[in-house]
């Protein structure tokens, strides 16, 4: 009798590693779970709605922190902390306006400051305006033609590419380097065309850079609608003048925070997964889809893992990012501890391209061969509508921060039509974003994060 | 000489077939095509919002047969006509409105009408509710507990379906068959529990039927707040009172119209391949996703062949059909036609799951094997995101009635998330579409239209 107990016992560890759940159950309980009990909207609705614009440096960005720190400890499932970061404070400041003057036509168009840019004098700045389709156009010009002119770059995003991204990819060059590129020909200002493919008149901010070697000039962006008036008033008159007024500023550095959420692993704890989006957005809107939506699914994790009862065999850590759009300084700051402490982070997502339902993953690493590790995975994920898997030029712009240390990268692919309709603009609202579309990108992750926390990346 | 220029005129069909651009590169300028001069969405605009409301037999489903054939005959690709058919003529009138009575609490709650119901009284019909889980339920309780009483079926659609057109399914009959089982027991009223996913105000109309043995009653659907709030007012009181009221009406039939245009084929011509939305809708709202974007994707198809200089080797038939909503009649029509003039429809396409982003094809076909056509096209599509296949139980409301002829029913599947979040209310307006998503399911329909004619169905 005792014989046939030990021979039960002895058995024990094979019968229950043969009544483990299949992968493909355990993840259709955590897309269950996430469309019937999900949380990440409530979240969203909080951050946006109750927090709203974020950008670091503000009262809005120290709100998100405490918020989020607060609202993961609640879920009591991990620890959480506070990571140390100097972040950029720039502010939009009241004034951001563009009078297009011609002849005895003006007109008011609709900008918007660019992120780091310095403001203009108190009365604005007053110009001719030349209208650029390329940098190469810029180049032939030269001084001869640009010196004192404000320069208005036209560049609309290439609609025929199926990945938004890609059109962005082409385009967003105009509005960080611009200005820089405009003044070393001596201009005084710099238009750009909002980086959208739909045709309104939002003006879309987003980050610039000035080269060290020119002077700093004030860049903005117009509406796509505004861009055409323009250039229909250009065209009827080459002697169109603009009237610029921006008042933002730049302040000194401010202290901010990485916010971070662990789980241990229960048989490699070394072997570290990052989960993550980032907590800053631009002040203009609400950064619903960018990227409230990428911190909310992180956060996510968190409920999945407790609430289904996985005990992650790696160890899990939510990052939310601070400073992503003006800096990456969170991002910089997270890689340069990971790197001093010799974590080893096996692998790293982010979500930061929406809110949308989620149709794949993009991947890079230093070591091409680990986005192999997805080939066995991917039939668990069709059908839930995730087909794509991208093994270049993916991940997301605060994990690939730690690309030098061989960490398998990887970016949550939703659907990106409506992207860049909302992307750093005044309607990148909560009401933009649909629940089920938000809760199935959080279950996607979560799915190849239960993964790879079982499996590792071999 | 003479020799050797017959050579080369001999070699020249062998050459221009080799010239002929590869179907990717068709599909190619297609989907180019319709993101950069696609015009779905200008026509959209006008559907939706200088028609709008189309139920079959109101003015605004004459205006907008009227009006489509206008448009599709100014493409001037093509013949077009119309096609005579009798359809039903029901009015929602004016009163649709609902108070719960507890006690001294008296609250209205937001209802609408289903389609084909008859009135209350003139006064409304005042009664105790009895809320019921599923048809078992209501068998269970039998004609002691249910008679005299309004039934109200609160079945939510169940949120765990990825494609929510499953959850749709499973609900449908309480809508369309809800009063005809209630009155079965002697109900005098049919509250539903409003189709969609989403928790909000707006109640959810569509079609339901009686039962020719037993009494017609009222039918009417309530929001799903409003249905967690009666749920919510039964739960504490029993005794709970409903009063409906409602003055729609069925009025006699009237002639209408399927609005058909057609490109002969030119090696094939009596093969035919029907692309096709229906052009009626609800009248609560305007039908931007159900079905305007059906239609005018549909219309789009003949702008696509004209400009990009396809001619199709079989015949390509625009199809847009009246009375999908309420009773199919166009669909009947066409169908019964088609049979009485012996055509061979070899494929038939319908769009009417709205105008969000393509992912798929649903098909069915009374011979099987006929799906596998699909096989070698794959590939062609997925860099446009369309990966989902499904090969049974797809198609389309109206094309279905083709099923006996053989014909290969195929559906556009797009991402459902969104859907049942409009779908027969008055918030599927122009506004919820986007025009990529929208040119994208155009450009889905021509790029397999064009296979289709290219190849056949073998």
């Amino acid at each position: 009798m005792v014989r046939i107990l030990l021979i039960l016992i002895a058995l024990l560890p094979a019968l229950a590693a043969q009544a483990q759940p299949s992968d493909s159950l355990v993840i259709r309980k955590i897309f269950s779970y996430c469309l019937e009990e999900g949380k990440s909207y409530e979240w969203l609705d909080y951050l946006s709605n109750k927090i709203g614009p974020r950008l670091s440096g503000s009262v809005g960005a120290e709100k998100a922190v405490a918020w989020a720190k607060m609202a993961m400890e609640a879920e009591g499932n991990g620890s959480v902390s506070l990571q140390e970061v100097m972040v950029p404070h720039w502010e939009r400041g009241t004034k951001q306006e563009l009078t297009a003057i011609s002849g005895n036509e003006k007109k008011q168009l609709r900008i918007c400051s660019l992120g780091g840019s310095v403001p203009t004098p108190t009365n604005g700045v007053s110009a001719n305006v030349v209208e650029i389709r390329n940098f190469e156009e810029l180049e032939y010009m030269g001084r001869e033609k640009l010196e004192g002119k404000i320069i208005f770059f036209n560049v609309p995003m290439d609609q025929k590419h199926y990945h938004t991204f890609h059109a962005y990819g082409e385009c967003g060059k105009y509005r960080y380097a611009g200005a820089a590129r405009a003044a070393k020909f001596g201009a005084v200002g710099s238009i750009t065309r909002s980086l959208t493919l739909s045709f309104d008149d939002y003006p879309h901010t987003g980050a610039m850079g000035y080269a060290d070697s020119v002077p700093k000039i004030p860049a903005c962006a117009i509406s796509t609608k505004g861009a055409d008036e323009l250039s229909r008033m250009i065209k009827l008159n080459p002697d169109t003048k603009v009237e610029l007024t921006m008042d933002c500023k730049t302040y000194p550095d401010v202290l901010s925070y990485n916010v971070i959420a662990e789980i241990k692993g229960s048989v490699y704890p070394d072997e570290i997964i990052v989960i993550s989006g980032h907590l800053d957005a631009w002040d203009n809107g609400h950064g619903a889809h960018d990227d409230g939506a990428g911190c909310v699914q992180s956060m996510e994790i968190l409920r999945i893992f407790r609430d289904l009862k996985i005990q992650p065999k790696r160890t899990i850590r939510v990052v939310l990012f601070m400073n992503e759009e003006n800096g990456l300084k969170g991002a910089l700051k997270y890689a340069e501890v990971a790197k001093a402490k010799q974590e080893n982070h096996i692998a790293a997502i982010e979500s930061d391209a929406g809110g949308f339902s989620p149709r794949g993953f993009s991947s890079k690493c230093k070591f091409p061969e680990k986005t192999q590790v997805f080939n066995k995975w991917k039939p668990l994920f069709e059908h839930y509508g995730i087909f794509e898997w991208m093994t270049k030029d993916g991940g997301g712009a605060d994990i690939n921060r730690l690309e030098d240390q061989g960490t398998l990268l990887i970016g949550l692919m939703p659907d990106s039509q409506r992207y860049f309709d909302y992307h750093h603009t005044e309607i990148d609202t909560f009401d933009k974003v649909n629940k089920r579309e938000l809760h199935l990108g959080a279950a996607s992750m979560a799915s190849l994060v239960y993964l790879l926390s079982e499996y590792g990346v071999k």
